[in-house]
Parts: structure tokens; sequence; C-alpha cells
């Protein structure tokens, strides 16, 4: 038997298809897991009306890159010197903490970005056979991986294929699957990184990766003899569009031009990267060779945020100022790097990241009516440079309604926060 | 007989005094519309209480450059190429209004931004007598300026002096009052500039002035034979402390520091100039060097949004990447450049901009207990990195309360908003 279809009924459908096609009013059928028909409203509606006049309906946001158990480090990495953040700042307050510390922290990461209209997420860590256990619980869509480092190789690529194991890699078979996620080119040498290489190969994995994220990375990758972090991944096979290079920010041209050229992924993180390392990722010259960009929030520790909605005003923000032009990466760009390109990014383009039919039923609704989203001129402009998290109603994953009237249905929200504060508390005397 | 004073309770309260002194938990006592006590909770407390545990209390964000009017635009002016935003887009959005039009326009712009806990605006637009009183009607405190250009200079002229006549110059005696806003140094020669000058002598009045916004405005003073545009405002006797330069986008080292050691205020709208022209104006050096830097969104067609938690992020982003250093512009200084330093930009910090008794009780409560304001390991950098405008539960004006449970008190907010997308309606044909 079938489900009832669910009738989603709005002021405006935004599809984010190939022809950004908009229907105003608008509404998407849902049958189970997925989407059904896309338009107008039926005339004959045939199932139970879902009624969400006054909003908008669009994808749900995909973020391509997080850390959703680092939500416990939000505030105690500030203003720190470049240089000093990831390999000064951060290991004193990571090795305080437990496994369950992390599961704590990663379900109130989830819940903060099921609360801002993300859908899906690229989550990356230690201790990810914990971890992923929030992340699934979430009800989010999920890709997770465990961090590998050279010094811990043998132990994290176990618990990794673990995770291979348990959830796979075909995100067309389950709301969670697994990558394989190095940390970054200098924290991983070419043996280790061939086994990734290998690994992938006979799994099917996507990898992700931290490529040039400070001038300290690129400095260790050079000290190998390579022409840098793209060149030395390249040699390794592990440029292409399988690979998600999160970013990408300390790149020379030829560089940036490498990971365009093998269509490879990029986790563009602009608030991070301007955050921590005051930096802007050569974006626009890595989009030209070819590159696809997703936007990804980072950890909250880095942002400090994790609101795509802000993270598009951002990007756009600082990538005009890059490329000295107001024109560049105009709004409609931004809203696709977080949703049909970002989804483009993980590889779920068939699944995720436009409303269509036959597509997984990953919907959110975004509240129109308040002072500062009006007037509506421009929908796309009004979401990218005006929306918020906090505009977001109704979020759907797989068809079912995780997030109702902006809180989640499910989720137990003040004990998840309760037990988060509780493990982010130990680390209050780490404090610098 | 005195007014029974509020004693208004919070989980912590930031004062953004010298010290930046912070009490957890701590109380503001209100008197009419002065604050008469900031400290820890009172043990026996006289008056009634305001129970805003939960929240944090502030100073009433100050927004140091607004066009209110131009809220009906938002939307309309996306994504243009320098140069032809100014002079190409707007005029014909602008001549189809009818002050009416503007008013209901101001009106949703006030209720935007008090929403979002600004207390104070500087705001300037045409029309500005009809427009001033929306802002009045508001609640919010505001300094008020009619755009004066040479080509009406008369008659804008003679709406500033009725302007400054009816509503004084002097913070200290009413909620509302009058400053000369000359559009920019190009749009105004040196004989309109030198009767501002004598205008704002004999009245004590601040002078609001874009400055160097765009380079074409940059070309025409240049054509003029000076130096630039701060030297040409400085040779009229217009840069200093009681001058506000909005913008400063498009200055050379040597100007920004002319700036600078005038100790001129600066409203720095870093999304504006972002957005629109693809820039960060100097801001560092012309810190250094002596002026005083203030926050301003700017109107909601340039930014889009008119959140100035959001504009002290964006700030701290561009800023760092301007100066190539995630050190620069450090948390506290751009909470500071919303408050403090924004109060005294615009001449009002015996007044406002922190929490001190004696001064104005323009209170903001943040409510910090949702997912993306947790942990709350440090209340400076999640005001500013991660808080938004929605996140404001309460804010006072001259002791009065104007938003409650983040709606509106007395301001009915649908007729507000309905009015004002009816006039923004008659734009809807001049899209691009």
């Amino acid at each position: 038997m079938s489900p009832t279809p669910l009738i989603l009924l709005a002021d405006q459908v935004l599809t984010l298809d190939a022809a950004a096609t908009i229907h105003t009013p608008g509404a998407v059928t849902v049958e189970g897991a997925e989407i059904r028909a896309v338009g107008p409203p039926p005339e004959r509606p045939v199932g139970e009306i879902v009624d969400l006049r006054g909003s908008v309906l669009l994808p749900g946001l995909v973020n391509t890159h997080t850390h959703t158990p680092m939500w416990v480090f939000r505030g105690l990495t500030e203003d720190v010197p470049r240089g000093q953040w990831l390999t000064g700042r951060l290991p004193p307050l990571q090795k305080r903490l437990t496994s369950e510390d992390l599961r704590s922290g990663a379900l109130a990461g989830c819940l903060e970005l099921l609360q801002n209209g993300v859908t899906t997420i690229a989550d990356r860590y230690g201790h990810m056979d914990t971890v992923a256990t929030a992340v699934e619980a979430s009800g989010l869509r999920a890709v997770v991986g465990h961090s590998l480092y050279d010094h811990t190789a043998e132990a994290d690529l176990a618990v990794s294929e673990r995770l291979l194991e348990r959830f796979g890699t075909d995100p067309a078979r389950s709301r969670l699957w697994a990558g394989l996620a190095p940390h970054a080119t200098d924290t991983c040498g070419p043996n280790l990184l061939r086994r990734v290489r290998r690994l992938a190969d006979r799994t099917g994995a996507r990898v992700f990766i931290h490529v040039a994220q400070s001038d300290d990375e690129v400095a260790a990758v050079l000290a190998r003899g390579v022409a840098g972090c793209a060149s030395y991944l390249d040699d390794l096979g592990l440029l292409g569009p399988e690979v998600v290079a999160a970013h990408a920010t300390y790149l020379s041209d030829a560089e940036a031009d490498l990971v365009g050229s093998r269509q490879t992924a990029v986790a563009h993180c602009p608030s991070s990267n301007a955050k921590l390392e005051g930096r802007v990722a050569p974006i626009a010259r890595m989009r030209r060779a070819g590159a696809v960009v997703g936007l990804g929030t980072d950890a909250a520790c880095c942002n400090n945020g994790m609101d795509l909605f802000e993270e598009m005003k951002v990007a756009g923000l600082l990538n005009k100022v890059a490329a000295d032009d107001p024109v560049a990466f105009p709004a409609l760009d931004l809203l696709r790097a977080a949703t049909s390109e970002a989804a483009r990014a993980l590889g779920i383009d068939h699944l995720a990241g436009t409303l269509e039919p036959g597509k997984r039923a990953d919907i959110i609704a975004v509240r129109t009516r308040s002072a500062h989203l009006q007037p509506w001129h421009d929908p796309v402009a009004n979401l990218v440079y005006t929306a918020r998290g906090s505009d977001v109603v109704a979020v759907f994953v797989d068809g079912r309604l995780l997030v109702r009237g902006g809180r989640p249905v499910d989720l137990d929200s003040e004990r998840i926060l309760a037990d988060a504060r509780q493990a982010a508390g130990r680390l209050a005397d780490v404090r610098a």
C-alpha cells in the first residue's frame, strides 16, 4: 500500500531545476520519501494538504563541510593569530573530550543545522563511529567520514572500514552513508593517501580532504618537493569529481587551475577562511577551470554559526571583493552553491538539491511575511541576502517532517542542548 | 511623582562600558527614561521586576547609516555592474514614489530595525519632512537629515531648516533630532557645502555626507582639481568629529589618513560596500589615524538586510581579509562599533551606547538558549559571530518597551507591512 501523498501548498516554489523554475503559488506533492509532482497547486488535490502558505518552498540546503561535534568548542577559539588555530588552540580542547561528549555536541550541531534549513551534511571528525549515531538520529541526510592521520593511520583506517561496511557508500541506498576522510595534505603522507585511493576504488567511497587550509599546510607539502597541495593530490590520483576538497584557500593560480581542470568538488567555507585565516579561496578561478563548488559552514567554532543562508551572503560579499567586481558570484549562483551545486559536489544531484519529481523529498519552507523579507520583489536575492536560518519554519527530509514552526518535531531540543552544554562545560577552564 | 522603577533581570548584562564589565547574572534598574543602576541582581529589589532570564542584556544597537524609505526597493537593484547602481538603477525607481509611499517604506524599515535590536539610527533621504514622522512614530531614537543636492539646493535647504527648527539638534533634548545631510562630495559643490558649514555652525547640527562611495564620485571630485574627496571636504571645514562620513570606500592612503587625523566619524557599511562596489573601505588605516568608526547597514536594497548583528560579523570577516590577518578587528571592537563607538560617532555617547547609570534606557535582550547560541563560552564572540536580529526578544528605548517576545508592542506590524508592500508594488514593473 502506498502512503497517502502529502500536498505542500505554498505562496511560491523555487525548484532550482536547470531552468530555475518558480511557481507562484506552488505545490509539491510528496509520496513517501519522494517528490511526485512540482507545479502550480493542483485543482483537485488527492492527498493530505499541508498548508505552508505564507512561505516559499525550496530544496533543503546542502552543507558540504561540517564537523558537528565541534559545536562544543564554539567561542573558545576567538581572534587567534594565523598559524596557531589548528595546531595550537584546538589540540588542548580536543584531548579533553570523550567520544560521548562529542556525540552530545554532534547532536546539538545537527539540531542547529536542521533548524537552519540544512537537510544534507558532509560531516567529518574523529570518533566518527560514535558521532555517526548522533548524525543518524538527527534525521539529517549525511555522508560521514572518520578523519585519517598518518600518526594514527591503522586505527583510523579500521574505523573507516567499519563505517563503510556499516553504512555503505551509496547515497541512493540509505540516508546516512560513509566516505573516506583523510585529514589534510600535510597530515597525510603518500602511503596513507595511496591506501585511501585503493579503498575508495574498492568501495566506491568519495574522498573528503582539507586542502591548503593554512599556509603551514602548504609549507609542509612544498617541503615534500611537490608543486603544491593540489599537485600532491593529483599525483596520487586524488583530484577529480569524486574528491571533495575543503577550503582550497592557499592555492597558486596554477594549483587552482589544476583543481578545476580535474572537475574536483570544492567545499567553499568563506566565513571560516576569512575568520581563521583572513583569506578568500580562489573560487572564481577554480569554477572557471571546471570545479564544482558547494558551500560549507565548517564547524561552529570556525564561523561561528552553521547557517547556510548567512553563508550564501558571506560568500557573495567576499567573492565580490576578491574579484573587485560587484557582479561576481551573482545571487542565483550563490543559491545554487547551497543547493543544486552543493548536491553535485557531494555526488547526490540525482537525489537532492532541486525540487523535481523522482528526487527525495528534502524540502524546506521559509516564512516570507517578516519585515526583513518584504517586499518580495526578488525571491532569489531575498533568500540569499536577507533570509536567515531562523526564517525556516518547516523542514522535510525523505518526506518526513523534522521541523515544524521552526522547532524540531521529534528531537528533544531541551535535553539535547543540556547534554551538549554539559560536555562543553568541561572545557571552560581551557579557555585562553 | 517619580515612576516605579523597572528592574530587568537577566542571565548576563554586558555593559560595554570602558572596562567592558559583564555581570553574570545581572540586572539593570530603569527609572523613567534613564538607567539608574547596573550590576548583579539586587538582593531587595524595589520596583517592578521584568524577568528576562534566558537572555543577556546589552546596549541597544546604534546604526550609523540608514535610508529607511528605501525598504521598498529591496530586491530591485541586484547584481548591478559597478557605476550603474546609484546613477543608473536607482533614479527610475525613486521618481516613481510619492512622499507617502516613502513614509510607508520608512515605517516598515523602522519596524525591521527595531525587531533586529537597533535602538538608534542616523537616517537620511529625500522627503525627510514626511519620512521623519514615520521614524518618530516608530519609537526609535534617531537623527534625521534631508538630502541636499546642488540641483535642488534651495528647496533642500528650506526642508533642512524646517527640520532643524522642528526637531532641534540636541540629542539630549528629544528622541528625534535633526542633522544636515549634504548628499555626497560629487553632488554637492563648494557653494552648497559652505552654506551647510555655516548652517551647522549656527545651529550646532552634525553633518552627514556620503564620501567616496563610488569611483565615479572620486573621479568627479578629482576633476575639480583637488587631491580627493577627503581633501575637498577638509578644505571646506567638513572633516572632524562632528562630521559623519558614510562609506569612505575609495580613498587613497593619504586621504584615509586625513579622514582619521581630523577624528572624523566614519559610518562603515561593509555589506553595502562589498555588494554594490566589490570593495572594503580602508577602516583599519582610518581607525589607526584617529577616526571614530561605527557600523551602518545602509539601505535595505544595498545589503539587503538591516541587521547590525550580521553587519558586525560581515565587518569582521571583510576587514580580516582586507588586513590579511585573522586578528584584525577583534570581536570586542566589532561589538563596540555597533554600540559604544557608534554612539560616539553620532555624538550621543553621553546618552547611549553603553549600559551605565545616568544614560538613557536603550536596552535590548538577546535570547541565548537556542542551539545556535550555545554553548555560551564567549558572550562577545557569540553576539558578534552567531547571534542574529531574530534572537532579540526585548527592546527598550528611553525605558519604553517597544519589542516584547520579538514582536512590536505598539506598532501594528500587519498594517505597516501591508501599506509598505502596497507602495513597493508600484515598482514591480520597473524591475530590470
